[in-house]
């Protein structure tokens, strides 16, 4: 799955509200990775988050970038008019609201309890943003969601288009700081405030708000995860000494997951559970809902020396370790606003006391230099999650057999939908990933997709992020081309593979299109590399024989994969975006996903997994190591697709030895038709 | 010419001495790239500058890293006694003195009388900074000067090892701005102070010191500008008035040069005099040696508005513009301390006025937000160093024609030397180099070298800025690997390649690694890439044959060119220092000179200059353009170094293809033994 801005840069997040000091009509950018100003966070723990993203260069435009909607026959809103009446209640008392689509975790995909962005605006798309002011609404997304945006807002609301200027003149931002935020809200006469412990849009939710999910959490075994609880707690403690710190506090799901060896059930396509952990260096407590820990899960908990405590007094908890003197470690790139507030304001509190007993002392306060004896923050990356990409050799392992076992399934699914359209059945794109999900779930240890497949005929293909829905999906065309991106979450490891064919006879142009991405694919394959480079800068191999006949891709090449874990994971990523400075280690997986699109025609896309490892080189120049990648995808790549007469031998070789493995490896897992289909597409390619 | 840092990143530079408010020994980190502090500049218009570079991580390390030379037999530092004596004199008083190489334009290449830290310490490479305080003199240099260095510095001076930790635990630096430079130098209890009007080391030199270069400027024809003096102007206006400033001052001299079509004799290497610039919106100041100026140049300043001023009124200039508003662009990554510093003083003092007659108002003072009518700086990258970067037709055209000449020089060359080796002649590295100059400067319209040849034989070439010198060059061995990288300034250009070959039998070794930097070579010669690529995206495709065997070269891939003009010139750069974000334009010149460097063995780089150019895509996707590169050096790569079983077919069709086109282009030129050289040298190659 191709890793767009969204899946990847999950920041530092704030739950605010606006207080108009005069009345302006409101307008936001979409910005993206900005740092963190722990100074404007709120008190409570499920907040509405604003994440604010990067649309680019920002300029003041005229009003029609902005799209009023106007159908007939929509009703007031009435769920507006009731989030309106809260404005002006007593202790509230507000100009504007901003409700974006976090949980409080950051999560990629999110509980419906906590979908409140789609619950008041309609707009159920993965991305957005919305500010509902006394006598406006309004919803930034990006292009990728402005058809299904215009269809799913009633004319209450207005769509503000991301990507073209968004910026209604009385409100420029030019800046990705939530200082800066803060500072050019001021500038124009308005206060940022926070709300405590209340979120506005449950008020109006109310009883059909959906219950926090409840299912039994599972311990990940230990022949998966490859080191036990106690071993990763034990690092864990010694990284917090040597930063000086006392405690961590981890809210990420999948930082947690890894972290305690266990798994959830309680969002879409990641096998994670809510919770906080709080690691000090005596003991750790997991902030959980209780009814989801079962006894087992329990005991495994206890050995490690983990107490429970309810998920909502992680806020509290937090408060105690400041009045305590902990130097917490925060990671603000993840950690919830809420909790850097609360910790913040508490060694404020701390501290203010202690000027009390000290008085005439000196008042600067330098938080790198601990002579008060205060507690202090340590902001950093998590130490969690370059831990967690690095992955061990039993995490490894589960990658391989599920890569395996998910290929199985891929090739009775191909063939299956081969001779589906040769019979000329009509197949949906839903119908053909409900097929595909069907021969996954009959492979051991399956769980669950590892996102919404992508199954895109024709012109789908070139929305990137395309999601066919039963009632407006096209019919799998045999005269076009399909891609199809999808992956599953199993007990042992998790898939991301992206295969594009044609059930007919392709173009010049999409075989030379094909080609070309196949060759940038080879090239990240087969690169080499010193330790320390950055994933940017194996970029350009992926898009290089596309530069050469002008064209090229608008998504990054490649993105981390968690083991049995996120599909989507930092830190490392292998993109045009050149701000990424995370070197690519021994250990970490990331996807090789070259593409091409062709609005309203077609796209092509071709992504196996690979895994990072030392290359074999005959030198070690500069005394450093040398990497490269070892592939976990294989499934066959249609030669169909393919203009021979483009490929070097050294590519073709590339090819034909891939597709040897995929016999060698797979065909041992399959039996009738699907080892035949097997069999006649890895023959080697001659070329003349 | 490879790139190392020190020719490409030249940084703003702070004149200044420490008055050291404790005695302590002093040591200093080298740092590189550091951003400007206005507030730091002496009043001297030739100023001792320090210039400080990054020297990657630094710790504090024990004493054995620092060189204590006791060479038997020397003499005490007589110089160092006569500058000690100055330290304590009448208004001076300080404790320690920085005295680093550049001088007040921050040139490359510079002449004599300015070369202070070679006279003060004897020490004669192109790199380097002293320090002197008042019981202890070092020299920071890097890992090309190490033995120099050791030879040249006597026992009075300590030799500290820039690239290995430098830092003295009294004294140290973690940051690379210099206002962190000061903040670090006050923790410390010292205070970092400048001097008014006074450089000791020019004291200390005295009558001995050589005078001022006053060689005769000359016009730079407008055929081979083509574009006159007027319309540059007009268009810098154009972006003066743009940015809000009302005049610029130039101190780089190259840029002085191309602004006013101009060259000038002052130091090796570089037609440039020394000169500063002021260009006003309805006026323009050259402050230069009237002596240099011939009536016909007086002219042709006159004919565009140009009038002269002696070369040291420049800063009492600078402050008679800030005392009248003016609002001065200062680009502060090349414009000298002193100037930078006249005119924050004085526009402090306009400010200081201004706040008395305005008393009471608001004293914060926004430099972006101009209502106090105060002059302001505007601090940015300097408009011309992008228009001379872009070469117009004209420049390219005599690009071409000045390499078609310096290839038919090298041909004449390459001849005489195989002749002579084969004939058992002993030839130095120095007499090859004379020779190469005498050919060259037969061809019409040359000038000068454009820096000092690299001529070196065997493990000399593994040394990437080796220079030879008379008395201690090595014999051209004809069993060895020989790397010749040179280059000229003519009339109409400026040239720069290097070629690496071998009169005997190669081995397999060397062999496999040539070939290997020729496909570097190859590939980023063939690259395509779009519109507002940055140059570091395309330095992986010249280093990636070689990584995939461990292998890898530790400068940049390419540097830009000047028209006519420096050998090395910004702001774009093809390396692996991934912070420049300057786009690969259309008209702009880099080399392209991947290479290998086997320590004490041999030394591989080939290297042809390129201009950047449209690329002829069939598509062109996101409506942008793509780019490529089309060849400048036209001169033969010696097969016999080629492992054609490494060479794809496209590699051996690139090969044959530029052969052919040498023996077009430059066979012309040649007649007899070199025409037949040429013959001999670009027949094609068939792989079998």
């Amino acid at each position: 799955m191709s890793s767009l801005p969204s899946q990847l840069t999950y920041s530092h997040s704030h739950a605010r509200c606006f207080r108009f000091l005069s009345s302006v009509s409101l307008s936001l950018p979409i910005f993206h990775k900005f740092k963190t100003s722990p100074k404007l966070f709120t008190k409570s723990p499920n907040p509405q988050i604003l994440t604010v993203r990067n649309c680019g260069s920002i300029t003041a435009k005229p009003s029609s970038d902005i799209r009023r909607k106007n159908r007939t026959g929509s009703e007031p809103d009435e769920k507006l008019r009731r989030l309106r009446e809260l404005f002006v209640k007593p202790g509230i008392d507000i100009d504007a609201y901003i409700v974006p689509s976090q949980d409080a975790h950051q999560s990629e995909f999110i509980a419906e309890c906590y979908m409140r962005r789609a619950y008041i605006s309609g707009f159920t798309g993965s991305a957005g943003t919305a500010v509902i002011t006394k006598d406006k609404a309004a919803l930034w997304t990006d292009g990728r969601y402005f058809l299904q945006a215009e269809k799913q807002l009633n004319s209450c609301w207005i769509l503000m288009r991301a990507g073209l200027a968004l910026i209604l003149e009385q409100f420029l931002f030019s800046s990705d700081a939530a200082e800066e935020l803060k500072q050019a809200i001021a500038m124009r006469n308005h206060e940022l405030v926070y709300l405590h412990d209340l979120n506005l849009v449950d008020e109006v939710w109310g009883e059909s708000r959906p219950k926090p999910p409840k299912k039994p959490i599972r311990i990940h075994d230990l022949k998966y995860a490859g080191l036990d609880v106690a071993s990763k707690l034990s690092s864990l403690r010694s990284e917090l000494v040597d930063a000086g710190s006392s405690a961590i506090v981890i809210s990420v799901l999948d930082e947690v997951a890894w972290l305690l060896n266990l798994r959830g059930s309680d969002v879409p396509h990641s096998p994670v559970m809510y919770a906080y952990l709080i690691v000090e260096l005596d003991g750790a407590k997991l902030f959980i809902d209780n009814s989801k820990v079962t006894p087992e899960v329990m005991d495994h908990l206890k050995k490690a020396g983990i107490e429970l405590r309810p998920y909502d007094c992680i806020l509290s908890e937090i408060e105690s370790l400041a009045a305590q003197g902990t130097h917490l470690w925060l990671d603000t790139s993840s950690v919830n606003a809420a909790i850097a507030n609360t910790y913040k304001s508490a060694c404020d509190k701390y501290m203010g006391s202690l000027g009390n007993k000290t008085k005439g002392q000196s008042k600067i306060y330098d938080s790198s230099n601990d002579q008060s004896g205060g507690p202090t923050g340590v902001y950093g990356l998590s130490p969690i999650s370059l831990a967690k990409a690095v992955k061990n050799h039993a995490e490894l392992e589960g990658m391989r057999n599920s890569h395996l076992r998910d290929a199985a399934a891929l090739a009775q699914f191909w063939v299956w939908v081969e001779d589906e359209i040769h019979k000329d059945v009509k197949l949906t794109e839903v119908e053909v990933a409900e097929k595909l999900l069907d021969f996954r779930s009959k492979q051991a240890g399956f769980i669950d997709t590892s996102f919404d497949t992508i199954s895109a005929s024709g012109a789908n293909g070139a929305i990137i992020h395309y999601k066919p829905e039963t009632e407006s999906c096209a019919i799998v065309d045999a005269k076009k081309l399909f891609l199809l991106d999808s992956g599953a979450q199993y007990v042992d490891g998790t898939t991301d593979i992206t295969r594009t064919v044609h059930f007919g006879e392709p173009t010049a142009r999409q075989k030379e299109c094909f080609t070309r991405v196949l060759q940038g694919h080879i090239a990240l394959d087969q690169a080499v590399f010193p330790e320390s480079t950055p994933g940017f800068v194996l970029d350009a191999f992926a898009r290089s024989f596309l530069w050469k006949i002008g064209l090229d891709y608008r998504h990054g090449t490649g993105h981390g994969v968690g083991a049995a874990l996120n599909v989507h994971e930092g830190p490392q990523s292998i993109s045009f975006r050149y701000g990424n400075m995370t070197p690519i280690l021994r250990g970490m997986i990331v996807s090789n996903e070259p593409g091409y699109y062709e609005d309203h025609a077609f796209g092509i896309r071709i992504e196996n997994l690979l895994y990072v490892k030392e290359a074999d080189t005959p030198n070690r120049f500069g005394g450093v190591g040398y990497l490269g990648f070892e592939k976990l995808t294989f499934v066959p790549i249609q030669s169909k697709l393919i203009d021979l007469s483009l490929l070097s031998a050294v590519e073709v070789d590339w090819l034909n030895h891939y597709h040897s493995q995929v016999w060698e490896k797979v065909s041992p897992l399959l039996d009738g038709s699907a080892r035949q289909w097997l069999w006649n597409n890895t023959r080697p390619l001659v070329k003349q």
